[in-house]
């Protein structure tokens, strides 16, 4: 199955914080640090942990540019 | 000046396809792929070119994980 | 694979415009009409046609509710 | 008063979840499942509770297609 | 009815540029520009013209902050 | 450095609420309210309080119309 989300980008999982209902996952990609707000509830559904190998899914048109 | 948006990622401009209102800046970070739809205005505002460094900024929202 | 973005809509393409850099993908959902604002390039890599059996994917960050 | 977002879906809200700044809209669409993150205070404002009949709204840029 | 969306501001539409899909619309608010990229579509629906008074709707999860 | 968002608008911080992960900035932008959901890092980093000024930063392709 393809997705339309331009950006795919492999990552390790380094840090989940949970929340009522948001959790932040912190990752790893290439020695940059990307992080992720996403439910609690699609933590738990990924059974997402530390260490884990993920690829992190950005629609291009949430993608701003700086210079 | 600090900006909220958590992820940052230091590209390179490799590609810009303009369109009447929307633009697609593709980038390379690391020989990965990231692409931004952003405003033909912006492209014209920041004066983005093929070769130029720029950072790509996305708000921590924005980011899904797939595992 | 399992996505972090919670809502997954079963849907049949109807109508797809392309223009320079972004496409319109009309989709029928029981009855319902839903709407993408994708880019041309993923229109091409996944090869959507009228009549595409797909699905609909919405983090649930950019979910609204009126009442 | 029209709106510009394109999807509007009418759903009915099965279960709400608030944590301290953001809560959890759980709605059903004939039979499939959505899931909101809006504000806690926006629940407040709107008086959302179980039972609601609601429409969910989204902006036609926030949809992806899985093919 | 009433829309989770927490940010609403009047403003007064400018100018509209019509591409083959996205529209740009910008609006005046209190002497500050606002940029809309909605669909061609949304524009026409609304009928949306040069001197409207109209809302622009943000939710606040797309909302970042500098300082 | 420029930044391809389109939408900065100078506001003041009235208010601050934090949960576990996300956290909600409520801003006077010349008389409305701007209500920004950002994560608790994000406020952290920045060191925001009541009565900062800030520039609220908005993409266009999030903004919607609403007549």
């Amino acid at each position: 199955m393809k997705i339309s989300g331009r950006n795919k980008l492999p990552a390790q999982v380094k840090e989940i914080v949970k929340g009522a209902v948001m959790a932040k996952v912190v990752m790893d990609y290439k020695g940059e640090e990307i992080v992720a707000a996403i439910t609690v509830d699609s933590v738990d559904d990924l059974g997402l942990k530390p260490g884990d190998e993920v690829t992190a899914l950005i629609k291009s048109t949430e993608v701003m540019v700086m210079k």
